[in-house]
């Protein structure tokens, strides 16, 4: 019996139209630019992020990274939310590549605001290094999925643009934000320079996510991908199954974020775990395990028996992911596990 | 009428057995390193080159600076053939990624000697970086497709082993050197400590290399790909064209160098070409123009109105490289075009 | 008249004694390491901290960067106070020259704890950097002097050992901070794997700061000199003010924090003006304008012109630093100074 | 006795005037820009090399690595004659300072041609990195203190004009140049972007050199030497040195010059060594032993133990420096040594 499995929605697999349409996709060099599919692909990512032009990379982290690369010099610095993708889980990458100083500043369960933001912003001194970026991450991964909303969005980036700062969006589920905000996601990435987001994950593509920004910004971020080693030779493959991703999978996240909703009441609702409701606005709910007397790792060993899997965010608490391959009937298994596994201890 | 394309054999397509493999390839998230199909290239790629383990990276360039940055500390220095790859058209990526100094050295059309590598390497000074890497390219590109033999190999090995510098191969082309020397890919690689080497080119695959090496710098090289954004997940689509590549695709690369064979001493035989038919040994030709009433520009285009695409390495050389998708045929097609140009003018 | 300059101990200048030093003292290559008034510094310094050895560097700055640069690989991250002079006043450069990810964390005017730095030490996991160094600042500067005692550099030290993890502390005024604590430096040193310590500032050197550790770390501190271009020749002109600095100057800091104290009480008392009189430990102290009335820029404009130099830190601070060119007289005569423009206010 | 001390010139101590000059000094603190004797050596600095602007750097290397760092970014290539201080002396910091890739090039006795230059820049292509900057090295050490004259200067410079790329001249001894060419060093540094002089060397003042360029250039290099840590306080103190070494110690090089001159005669008219005289053109001549009975190592131990010093370069060479502390009659001397230890073996 396959698992019900919620460590992340970054395991979720190509679907099966997914798989006919990187069987039959129409491929070329890409380091040539002849690669039709992928030239589909970047298009359309340009369109709906409304951005004069997109690039597809290997992955997310890869996005982010390039973004960095390509706003910074080497001694600036870069404001980043304390918790945030770039800083916590890519492997000290800004600092390894692009040789900037991270200014980590702290949020609002992920949600930046601008007075936070303008406190961290460098003066003019001889000492001091430049502030060269400000990045965002929407929805905000380590914090629970949150949303940041448009008018957030347009404040930090009205004052960013007052103070000729660039901003970077790491939206790696930036659909999933969208979703919750009921707008098209270029309603959120009108207010960033460059805006990073997945393929894979809640959208179901086997691998790769897009970068989109300025015409300028794009030709540049090809020779840093170049660079990396990014530059791929047939990519179309890949990009056959991305553009379903966009076409097909975007509109239906909102099953994803019922589900987590679900899930996250009926989990609070059981003596010795507790879950901020509230919070849960997209696919992520963070769970924490109260009751002192349970051990976590004995807790997740035992969800894993009965077909069910979950990561551990730190010593006490448990994080869910929904996606494509979570149906509602494995929520309700999922809560009579958790319900069986928490009467028991 | 599709043209007969001699630019790159990085333009080759996945053949149909490969789109059939990739559309039913049982996939994972490999950052779990749960991808049954990665998992079996990566064994697969690490039994044919006789290492511990082996790793799957989005191309050839990320796989080459991988191994730079695992080898090296940043002011270090890289021992470089002058023309190779990995200081020509890798973007300056070792300098910017891994901080080292590239110390370039001669060789004889791609081949190095003891001699010349000795004299590069640093004594131990203040002033001087360490010399902490020897990179080889086998076959080499720019020189022409140039092989390097199983002797030269082992005593630039030993040489290396008894100064302790670590050897890395650049063999994106290394089946090709293989079978030019009539040798299992594993004579070549047991005298390097890491080898690089395409699944793309040649072998036919969509998207991917493969990094060799010990288990320790395979564990060292899989953080680095995820730093510079080469982690990916559901990659067993790749890997399942990469596994027919190495299973199917080594054995017929002695077609493509007999193709090439034919079409130099039929391109030398023209009035204002030369081509040195004795250093043409695999997949590549270089062919000068001595004819100096001949324009470069001028030659390509008609070429190219003949449906012939050739690109051009300098002021007065073309190159041309064969692969799967250039037949017999099309090599008595270009000879004919091309005795027909050079006739004209 | 010469002003009564309260904006930093760097102003500091050398002394008569140091002069005559200066003008006769035996000088070498110290490149070649025949400076023998240079190795007698080092020497002294090595000895004074209990290290095995010392090194002469140009600047603070710089010894902070080598120490960091020595204990880290590229990719890396150190743990950081999120005020300390390494990440505020260093333009950049652990980032530029090192490539480290800075994690900043939180401290209790200036003291750091063992807790918050457990907090940030990383685990092992592909997605983390590693954490490679915590570095200390005693005294704190930006937060007004504050004095990290015995203990709490022990177990810190302890723990750090403990998750093998080295500790470098910017002791730039740790004559300072012995004197405060009434111990000898070795006390305070014993506890770090490196440290950094300035012969100008309140030792009245004109150039020049020290960095100690073990043979090892000042053998590769060495290399990293040179590479930054601090290697320098006939460094026993500058070498002759230091070691007066060592010998006769760190015993006269108590005078500093006496006068320091006298002029904090003094502001503190006056209407308009706040200072935390217990935090004013050695020779730094920050006043507070409180009165909202009273423009900062103005106050300081009003100073100068009566003759006393402060440096703003912030919109409503003012940074005053004792030492050896301000006498007692100077504090009184501060202290009737700003009387009288607060008056007016 | 003292010996008599061709190993370098960097060896050269303060002379009394200098020391004088530094124990009278007024000085100030130099990150506040309050040195006044600083500030006068940096404006003479300037004004000498018809610059708008110089900076005071504790070393050559450290004035190199800046200018590097000011005209290029992480990922750029730069071109160098192939044996030259910055690639070879410099312990490979810009690889890791300023993460360029070297492009290294042969010479003519260290005189570059426009030819091989222009061969060496790259064109506009994905898989390239930008040429940003061409390195001259005036008079060229490893090659024997050879001159470039301004004729080529002013060349190099129209072709480097015309592609956009600045020109860096490591003029670690541009004086010895211009002296050998009897212009005023002007002359020769109108033909760069940027120039590198010190006034150690055959200059004699203990520390330091000066780097200069237009005013945008010197304002970016100021915060490049804030972050390398060669941010200095009162350097006046070394300064005062410095004033002296333009001053007076500029216009007699031409005696060391001469007396390079002769002994280069007195040592090739020797069995057993070679010095081709022509090219001593300054105050460097290379001696190789072509004896080849005679152990280099023994040479100079017996040398030595008659009171000279030299240094190795290479197996078979041996380098002389003349300076100020070495006088006709130590010529006379050295070559009384050298012809009773040649006469022995």
């Amino acid at each position: 019996m396959k698992p019900i499995d919620f460590r992340s929605d970054t395991i979720t697999q190509p679907t099966p139209v997914m798989r006919e349409a990187m069987a039959h996709a129409q491929v070329g060099d890409d380091v040539y630019m002849e690669d039709p599919t992928l030239t589909a692909l970047e298009d359309l990512a340009a369109e709906m992020t409304g951005k004069e032009k997109a690039l597809f990379v290997p992955s997310g982290t890869m996005g982010n990274q390039i973004a960095v690369n390509v706003f910074t010099d080497h001694g600036n610095e870069v404001i980043l939310e304390e918790n945030c993708h770039i800083f916590t889980y890519e492997a000290g990458g800004i600092g390894a590549i692009s040789g900037v100083q991270s200014r980590l500043i702290p949020s609002n369960k992920g949600v930046l605001s601008v007075e936070t933001i303008e406190k961290a912003v460098r003066g003019v001194d001889i000492h001091y290094p430049e502030t060269a970026l400000i990045c965002l991450e929407n929805t905000h991964n380590k914090a629970g999925g949150t949303v940041t909303d448009v008018p957030t969005m347009k404040a930090i980036y009205e004052f960013a643009q007052h103070k000729n700062i660039p901003v970077h969006l790491d939206g790696a589920r930036i659909f999933n934000a969208a979703t919750a905000l009921g707008v098209p996601v270029s309603e959120l990435t009108q207010y960033t320079d460059s805006v990073m987001f997945c393929l894979s994950k809640g959208l179901c593509a086997p691998v790769g996510s897009m970068l989109a920004g300025t015409e300028d910004f794009i030709d540049r971020a090809r020779k840093v991908r170049k660079m990396l080693g990014g530059g791929i030779r047939q990519g179309g493959i890949l990009a056959a199954a991305g553009i379903i991703a966009l076409q097909e999978m975007t509109g239906r996240l909102e099953e994803d974020h019922r589900h987590a909703k679900v899930l996250a009441q009926g989990l609070n609702a059981m003596d010795g775990l507790s879950v901020d409701v509230d919070f849960v606005q997209t696919n992520i709910l963070m769970c924490d395990v109260t009751d002192e007397e349970v051990d976590l790792e004995d807790l997740m060993k035992q969800a894993r028996e009965e077909g069910v899997l979950v990561n551990a965010m730190g010593a006490r608490r448990l994080r869910f992911v929904t996606h494509y391959y979570i149906t509602e009937e494995d929520i309700h298994k999922t809560l009579e596990v958790f319900a069986k596994i928490m009467k028991k201890s």
